[in-house]
Parts: C-alpha cells; sequence; structure tokens
C-alpha cells in the first residue's frame, strides 16, 4: 500500500478524470458500492483465487469466549471484508437495485480494491480497477460497445494503437472437446494452455503429458497448434475465426463473435495500426499487423477467473508486453444473486498499469502563481492579495523567501506553478510584477 | 454503508470536482494515502472517542493457537484497521516524507473514512471527508488561507453566506483558570461547557453543580455569561475580543485572533451577509448580523477532540442549525510521529452534509442523445452511429425500444439526456432525425 505525493496525485486525478469523462460520453453511469460486503458474499465462490486474498474485518464486540470458541474456524472472527474486485459487488448492487435501473444498464465503476499480496514489484495491496459493465443485453452490441469505450478512452489518454484479444469460454469449451480431453479433465488442461505464450506448443504438449492427459487428445492439440495457418478473408470475419479453429466450430458461437467484429470495425473505420500484438506464439490469431480491426481472435486466450460463461477480452497495447486489462462475459452470476439469469459483460482496465504509461503534464490552462515574501510581510495583505487572484482565475501559493530563492522557484515549476512575484508590505494587486518560471 | 446511484454518484462527483478545483486553486495540494494504517497506530490515543468506533482489519494466517492465546485481548487479532478520520494518517504521512515536501506543505485530502457508529439518521458508517491542512506555519495566516478557502468553496457551491465560528483552546484553558477551576477538574467542565448551545447557562450551572465543581468557579461563569454584553468596537477586532472574555485576557492569544480576524477581512471584504449565527445563546460573540466579516468569537466553543492545541474551528450556513465543518490546530500531533514539533492546523468539510445541501443539477453543456432503436436494427449499424456522435463530442446511450416509449424518454431526460432519435436500418449520423426530449 501507497503513500501518493502531489505530483503522482495530481496526475491520478487527471487520469481518472479522463476516463469518467469518456465513459460518460459512451453512455455508461458510475455507480459507488462501499467498500465492505459481508463475509459470506466475498466468500460464495464467485472470487476465484482472489477470495483467499480478501482482508477480513474483526467482528465488533467479540468477548473472550466468543473468541475462544472460534478458534477452530477464524472466518467467525470476521463479518465484513474488503472487497478483492468490483464484479461481485456490482452483481449485489444490481440484484438490489433493479428496479431503479434501465433496461440495459451501463455501469462505469472506478474504485480501489484490496488483496493480500506478497510484496513484489507491480503488485500492490491498494489499487484502483476501472470497470464497465454491460448487465441485460445478451448481444454482441453489449461486447462491442465496451471495446469501443474503452479503446476510445486508451485513445483520449494519449494511448493510441491498443488492440484486444478476443476468444469463447464456450469455444475453449468446444474445441478442449473437439480434441478429445474428457469434461473431468478440462479444468486442469485449461491452465496448462494458459501458458501457451509463455511455453509454447511443446511446452504445453510436456505439461499435458505431465499432467497425465488423455495421449491422443494431446497429440490432437499439437497438430492443430502447429498446423499450416492460412491467412486470408476479412480481419475478424467469419472465414478467419473458422480457420483460426478446429473444423466444425457451432454456427451460434462463431456468428456471436463475427458480430462483435463487425461492430467494432463499423465503429472505428480507420484505427489504421491494426492488430496482432500478443499473438506472438502463432496461436491461430491472423489478425496480422496491417488488420484496420483492432481485435485478434485468439483460440487459446483462457483469462483466470472460473465465473466467465462466454466471451473473454484481454487488452494489449505495442508499448508494454503485459495486458493492460481484460473482461468478459459471467451471464450466471447475477442469478446467484438475483434467483434469475441475466446477461452481463464487463471490461476492466488496470488503472495502475495505465497511469505509469500516461506522459506527465499539468493540469489544464490555469494560471499558476507563487507569491514570495519577506518574513516580516503583513499577513492580512498576503492572504487579500493571494485571494484576488484567485478570484481572478489563478492557482497560487504563497512562500516565504528562503536564502536559496532558486531552488524555491525550481520547486514550484516543477509543481506545476507558471509565474511568481516578490511580495513587500503594501503591494496591492495592481503594483503586482509577475515573471515567468523558467 | 450506502450505495449510490448514478444520479446521486454523478451529483457527488460533480460537487467533489467542484471543492477539488477551488482547494487547488488557493495552492493546496491533494495527497492520499492508504485506507489501512496500523492497528497501534490507530489505537495511540490520538483519534479521541473515534478510536472505539475503528474497523480493525483481521491479521491474516492466524492459527488456532494464536486465536486462543489471544482469546483476552481482541486486539491482538488484528494489525491493521481502517483510518476513522484523516488527520492521523496525515500526521504520519507528513513524518514519513516531509524531505519531498515544500516547506509550509498545504495538503488536501478528499477520501472516505470509516467507523462503526450505530445505525441512525444522517450518520453513516463509510462517509467522505474533505480536509485541508496547512503544516509549517504558526502564524495566523494559516487559518486565515484555511477559511478564505472554504468559504470560497462553499460559494462555488451555491452555498454563500457561510460563516465561521471560532475559539482557541488556550483562551478556554486561560478562562476556565480565571473562574477558579482546578486543572484535574478542566476536562470534565469543558465537556458540560459543550452543551451550552444545547441546555443553555442555568443547564450548564446545574450540570456542574452535579459533578461536584468548584462553588465559586461556577458562581463566576454564571456570572460572566449572564452579564450585559457591549456591542460595539470593529467585527472580531481586539475589542471586541477583550470584550467577549473575562478581563486580563493574554495578549498574545488576542493578537492571534485578531490576526486570523484582519486577514480573512481583507481577503473576503464585500461578504455583507455578517456572521453571527451558531451563537444563540448569547455566549458572547457580539459579531451579530450586519457584520461585514464571515467570522463569529465563541469563547465557549469547545470541540471535542483531545489533539486541539490552539485555534478551533466550526462552519455553519444560514439553511442548517447544525454544523457543516470545522477543524483546529494541533501543534503536538506530528511531534508524536517525528519527534519534533511542527506546527499544524486543518479545516475539514463534512462532504455528506455538504452534498445535501448543493442543488441537483446535470453536468456540463455536453449533448447528450439517447439512440431509440427496433429490436432489429444491426448491431454494427447501431455501434458506429454512437462511436459518430461521441466522437463529436456527445454523450450517448442505446436504448431499445419499449411498448411505453414516453416512459423510455421520461427516465432518459431524468437521468440527464436532452435529445433523442428513432434509428432504424440504415439510418446513418447524416440522416438522423435529432429531437429535444422535453
Amino acid at each position: 500500500m501507497r503513500d501518493f505525493l502531489p505530483a503522482e496525485k495530481a496526475r491520478r486525478e487527471r487520469v481518472l478524470a479522463v476516463i469518467r469523462e469518456r465513459y460518460r460520453a459512451h453512455g455508461f453511469d458510475e455507480i459507488e458500492t462501499p467498500v465492505m460486503e459481508e463475509h459470506g458474499r466475498l466468500h460464495a465462490g464467485m472470487g476465484g483465487d482472489n477470495e483467499k486474498l480478501a482482508y477480513n474485518v474483526l467482528k465488533r464486540g467479540l468477548d473472550a469466549d466468543a473468541i475462544r470458541a472460534a478458534a477452530d474456524a477464524s472466518a467467525a472472527l470476521a463479518d465484513l471484508g474488503l472487497r478483492y474486485d468490483l464484479t461481485v459487488p456490482l452483481a449485489r448492487f444490481y440484484a438490489s437495485h433493479r428496479a431503479e435501473l434501465p433496461a440495459v444498464f451501463r455501469a462505469i465503476q472506478i474504485a480501489p480494491v484490496w488483496r493480500a499480496e506478497r510484496p513484489q514489484k507491480g503488485r500492490y495491496r491498494q489499487f484502483v480497477q476501472c470497470d464497465i459493465d454491460i448487465i441485460g443485453d445478451p448481444s454482441p452490441r453489449a461486447e462491442a460497445e465496451l471495446v469501443v469505450a474503452t479503446l476510445d478512452t486508451l485513445d483520449a489518454l494519449g494511448l493510441e494503437g491498443g488492440t484486444v484479444r478476443v476468444n469463447d469460454r464456450r469455444a475453449l469449451e468446444w474445441m478442449l472437446d473437439a480434441f478429445g480431453f474428457a469434461a473431468d479433465e478440462r479444468p486442469g488442461v485449461l491452465i496448462t494452455i494458459d501458458k501457451l505464450d509463455k511455453i509454447g506448443p511443446d511446452g504445453v504438449a510436456t505439461e499435458l503429458r505431465d499432467r497425465g492427459a488423455t495421449p491422443a487428445a494431446i497429440d490432437a492439440f499439437e497438430a492443430f497448434v502447429k498446423r499450416p495457418r492460412p491467412d486470408d478473408g476479412a480481419p475478424f470475419g467469419e472465414g478467419q475465426i473458422r480457420a483460426a479453429l478446429p473444423e466444425g466450430a457451432p454456427d451460434e458461437l462463431v456468428a456471436h463473435l463475427v458480430g462483435i467484429g463487425a461492430a467494432v470495425a463499423a465503429a472505428r473505420p480507420s484505427t489504421g495500426s491494426g492488430a496482432g500484438t500478443g499473438s506472438g506464439t502463432g496461436t491461430g490469431s491472423g489478425a496480422g499487423t496491417g488488420s484496420a480491426i483492432p481485435l485478434a481472435f485468439d483460440p487459446f486466450l483462457v483469462r483466470g477467473m472460473g465465473y466467465y460463461t462466454g466471451t473473454i477480452f484481454e487488452l494489449a497495447h505495442p508499448s508494454v508486453d503485459y495486458s493492460l486489462g481484460g473482461g468478459g462475459r459471467y451471464d450466471g452470476m447475477i442469478g446467484r444473486f438475483l434467483g434469475q439469469d441475466v446477461p452481463a459483460v464487463g471490461f476492466s482496465i488496470g488503472f495502475e498499469r495505465i497511469v505509469d504509461l500516461v506522459e506527465a503534464g499539468h493540469e489544464g490552462a490555469q494560471r499558476a502563481i507563487v507569491l514570495v515574501h519577506d518574513r516580516d510581510a503583513p499577513v492580512a495583505e498576503l492572504v487579500a492579495l493571494k485571494a484576488a487572484l484567485v478570484r481572478d482565475g489563478a492557482r497560487v501559493r504563497v512562500e516565504q523567501r528562503t536564502k536559496n530563492l532558486k531552488a524555491l522557484l525550481e520547486r514550484a515549476a516543477a509543481d506545476g506553478y507558471t509565474e511568481f512575484a516578490t511580495v513587500a508590505a503594501g503591494t496591492g494587486a495592481d503594483a503586482l510584477e509577475l515573471k515567468p518560471l523558467s
């Protein structure tokens, strides 16, 4: 967990304001839920591995007897916990407030989550997630709106060239079945296939053998991954998607993916930069550089969370080799709270990763003035002078002159101030001589 | 703890943006600290009664033996806690980062805090505080800058007419000593005097007698409170402050208060609305309506927190009979972390109280368009149409036509949308007929 000093905090707030504004422009509405949820809800099996990382909040009013009674089940000591993601709280929120929300609800959530990770570079125990979700729309339009809003937001942050890798959990299930993996071995097989980018097809085949997976299925997988791949057809069109999958993929599945691609292509007609990053292992995307659509179909994209039921996404950017975010369909989760399934799909960007990529810059065109005064300058005059400049639209800091005036002015310039003036007794707003801070 | 739906969340973000912008203009810089602090730090006696309301976070990796061993000290089960205010974290932050901060550091903190209050109207377990603090300036300029920034922010929110009640802890101590209360009975006496506004001078005298306080001192208090009061001199000037205190108040104390008043008067020359709210018990303020300065000296203002060492504030507004915020000097607290005393003074506004007073309004001048489409409208065309309008600067929501179109449009208007168009297959951006949402 980190402290944020003024320069970093200002940068974070500036990036958050852009994200919030872009998502709102795309018709999403922001909501907020409490940072704590009921302990049982956080540990209901919907948070995957993150449940183990939850911070639990000690029950209040526990006496010694209650603590002794809880000795074998520390969960009995906690009745609340800090959220580890924004999806479980959103599902609970939607179930509570459905009647007050539009039929298709497009939610923004921009908020911190907490995970008790081991300290390591780039992993924080408190970090901000920026999620957009569309609840109530089963059509590929929902996926397309999420992708377009996300890429537009990246553009607005000066991060043009983002691309989205796309797959579908049902395609994965169908494909593993087609290879001949038995239903009960598929979860383990998926964990191994998720490493394809890192360890390559041979590494995956070796690990599958070590797992004791069905040998004929492993052979089928290897033959498929290593096949010569066609490179034709419209980017992310039906031909291309079918060519990236084993023969005979279900029509409905292909149509949903094609629908996403067509809508994204129509909404972002001239992105130009093309897709294809992140598919370095040659796993069948086919959407190579030069493609005009910022999507790449990757039939071996897995993503960890167990609650995904359909489309899954991962956000890539040419400047980094890690994912900047991701998401997917989780049509079953809201039903856990509501008792009635409602289609839902979300896209989360990792704010901590994005903010590091955005160039530092000072906020707005506002004048920012430092008033440097001597020790004996009258308090009332200084405060009045400052207030007058603020009323005129400036941002104003008052500093007492130090021996090293140069250092003082350099520090102010680093904090975004653009002008300064020295103030002696009797200096009114009219007599002020403002000089630029170089 | 509450969920915030879109309309309320948008209102909150709008108010927060104004507060953040105004405080920044006044030369304050925003920082952020983690929501959790070490358990020991939160329970070091600096949080007053709020320490008892802290949510404590269960230690991770506790086994049954550790829990049994902790049976008589539930604090041993928690190593972290959620902050109950923003002042203790600020003192810890300043002690950690002093070398990286300006000599006089003006901090903004806008963030939630948590207290395990019993549920009651207007009290929340998670609520947002907006604090500004000035660290490193012992002069009355610090108090004046805080007051001017706070009142300017209220003005910017459309809440003109705010006033600040001012007192000084040292004045209270000196006055109780002058009345003849012994040092060891003063803390209890202060708790009773804090009720002066509610129960009046007779009620206070009765309660002091019930407490067994020194009878001669109670008589001196009563005689002083009920004395005929002069109503002359400059508002918040030296004569007025001296007249509001028993005779012989220390010069240094009076000069500090006069310094605050002179600076605020100079910085807000024409507020006009005057002070005097909140002094209904006739406790000696003398700054009646008609005064041009938005300050009222109240020698019986107490404020609960134990860490105050000098000036204390309370923010009043004519539209409500409760305080909208407050603060004061706490010159001793940073020394607890740093091992060296540093002067500090802060002013906190209660965001939850402010936000209820600000008039609802829709954000900005942005065009906001609802596209209403039939069930069979092509997904790609709709998404492209939406993206084109967003590129042109609009905020756009897509809605499927329902039987009750009127209800759909009314709901969109309530959500801040201003125009709508119906979309059929083949409607391009050029052919769109936008109509105003009444």
